[in-house]
């Protein structure tokens, strides 16, 4: 038997280390593979041989592994370019040295377009010793060709929960008051959209629209009129008319030609304070926390995490599954219910599933009936953690042994 | 049999309810009083004659009060002064009005200073029917007389939950990076420093120490440089030796005269850039939701602080007691245990419990063991949470009823 190579790509999610566990897990009750190799800080490491041998991994470990948040194999923000052949050459002599068949990568849109290039990379040149699977991750839950991504189920759980709790929070007081809670979502609206979950969104800022400063302003105005308070989420990439975003005093640049956001709750704390609109604001960026929390995963997102690494291992027992993607399809029905399918890569690769324009409410009002049916079914469910001094256990990364 | 009435004072907590819940059940299991009253938004409200009667609640909403985060009563930030006669006026007779003999009040040492001039006043005035018992909460645990307060422990389980997933995020990407977390804590760095029971911060910057520019960055470049990563944490409160917050850009007024903070983490983030010390720098400013969250509640907290309700609500049977404040006094030994103490409210009032400076390692090193020691049994144990649509429970708060 050969062996088998998997690697993460890109931001962290609460759940990224389910799919790992899972396909370690489906490889020890039907071994396909002779080895289960970690690549190290994704493609950057795998071109560097930095491995990890996780073929024989305890029952315990493959458990503590699924309530770990971060890429515990490490990540990369290295894109493979398709005119790269040196990089694409280096990778197959890799693979040849290490008898790895397959390799598992998880991760975005970005990841998606490296194992379709690699995938049409082999076959261009003959090569069908080696193949090339994808298995979505995202809290931006923007991959197209999947119902949803895992990760952006237990994200868009922590961000209710928060803005449940904030929303109490700011309401112990009689003063006026304006609350921001800034989500992450460059290009899609998903985690924002997620907030309305709580039933306490006033105003809701999608990047799916073009950002109308007065409009806005007239609203927030309105509601703090009628009950002295308003409850606001935002996107990091809401933006204007014309492109800019609302947080543009604030953005850097990302290794990708991405802008790195941020500050878009400041910024209207900025346009609301100056316009008088309401005289106190307050203002939480979830940053961080929200991708990478462990109290908040979604017990659906960590199983459907899981699985799907199994699903995309079993799907490699035919010898001509290269270039896909696994993702998800949700079964019609009142009951949820979800089925794994597989899609090819190229579809997936560098396109961005926005949140659904007739999904959207005039006037920042917030998401439709039909969006919140979406949503719901998506954050139920908590695993039971496995604590150790206080707080949830973790395992220690594989880059860091 | 007279009545009593509880209200809750200044910045919520996950755990302020679970005071209000353990004085009603102490009262249906012993009944003290005739009536339970809430009275709303502290005594902004009680001034008002605005009460919800909790005489009788059903054991099942007092299971979910003690999960719902943020004062279900709702707060005030009104300072009783002490030479503002006729408000206590109004309050004794009010008190006679609902036959009311004694009020629980929950908050910090504002509150306090509220307990001890109320029961001054009615001593000066021979007004022996009526009494005033305080009920320590602050996410800040800065209250003297105590061990420690509640509200504090789950707060401190939040950030080191976040310490550590954020940690395990920042270091998934091999390049250069400084991660910035920002902690409540005005005048005192028990919030931050809690973070250190993650085990990785680098560089702890508390507002007991006069924060010195050129140390600090010359120890983030000495990090950078051994590691390519520095975690660094900072209260809210850090300032120079001038008494300048390092954040004082940013800094606002709240209606006590004090200065509203926020900012620390970004002014770090300033400084090390334009030093050079790092090229890259994430900051996570953890603001309303450290105090709010229900998902890392400390058992140990909530258990505290629902049977510090019940103790508070016991003392009152004896008709002596006034003016004074329950409290924690942690046992001598391994394991840990607390016990419920009074003390004279005046003793806590207007006072701050710093962070012991010895307790602080010297350049930003963080926090000796025995602080360790102290901090860890705080953050033990979960509770059973209720949920309810894939997020806690809450009960709707009674000043919306």
């Amino acid at each position: 038997m050969s062996n088998c190579l998997v690697a993460q790509s890109g931001g962290p999610t609460s759940v990224i280390n389910a799919t790992v566990a899972g396909i370690v897990k489906a490889n020890q009750l039907n071994p396909i593979y002779d080895k289960v190799l970690g690549g190290l800080n994704g493609i950057e490491g795998t071109l560097e041989e930095r491995f990890y041998d996780l073929t024989n991994m305890s029952d315990e470990e493959n458990r503590i592994l699924r309530q770990t948040p971060a890429s515990a194999l490490g990540s990369c923000r290295f894109k493979l370019k398709r005119d790269n052949v040196e990089a694409f050459e280096r990778l197959i002599a890799i693979m040849d040295k290490y008898d790895i068949e397959t390799l598992f990568y998880t991760g975005g849109n970005d990841s998606m377009d490296t194992v379709a290039a690699l995938s049409e990379y082999a076959r261009n040149n003959g090569i069908t010793n080696h193949r090339f699977v994808g298995c979505p991750k995202t809290v931006d839950n923007d991959l197209m060709e999947t119902d949803h991504c895992p990760g952006f189920a237990s994200a868009a759980k922590f961000i209710t929960s928060v803005a449940k709790a904030t929303w109490l929070d700011y309401n112990v007081y009689t003063r006026q008051e304006v609350f921001i809670l800034e989500t992450m979502g460059r290009d899609a609206g998903w985690l924002a959209a997620s907030a309305c979950l709580s039933g306490n969104v006033d105003l809701l800022i999608l990047p799916e629209e073009n950002f109308d400063k007065e409009l806005f302003l007239k609203k927030v105005e309105e509601c703090v009129k009628e009950k002295n308070k308003c409850y606001i989420v935002v996107s990091e990439g809401a933006h204007y008319e014309n492109g800019e975003y609302i947080a543009a005093g604030e953005a850097k640049n990302d290794g990708f030609g991405h802008a790195v956001l941020g500050g878009a709750g400041k910024a209207l704390e900025a346009m609301i304070l100056e316009s008088g609109a309401a005289s106190r604001c307050k203002v939480q960026d979830l940053s961080t926390a929200q991708r990478c929390h462990v109290s908040q995963q979604s017990l659906v997102d960590v199983n459907e995490s899981f699985e799907l690494g199994m699903s995309a291992h079993m799907h490699t027992a035919d010898p001509s599954f290269t270039g896909k993607m696994v993702g998800l399809k949700r079964r019609e029905g009142k009951e949820y219910e979800a089925d794994f399918i597989t899609v090819d890569a190229d579809k997936v690769a560098n396109f961005v599933k926005h949140f659904p324009k007739e999904w959207i409410l005039p006037e920042y009002k917030g998401i439709s009936e039909e969006a919140i049916a979406y949503l719901r079914p998506l954050i139920q469910g908590e695993p039971d953690l496995i604590m150790k001094d206080g707080i949830p256990a973790y395992v220690t990364p594989y880059y860091m042994r």
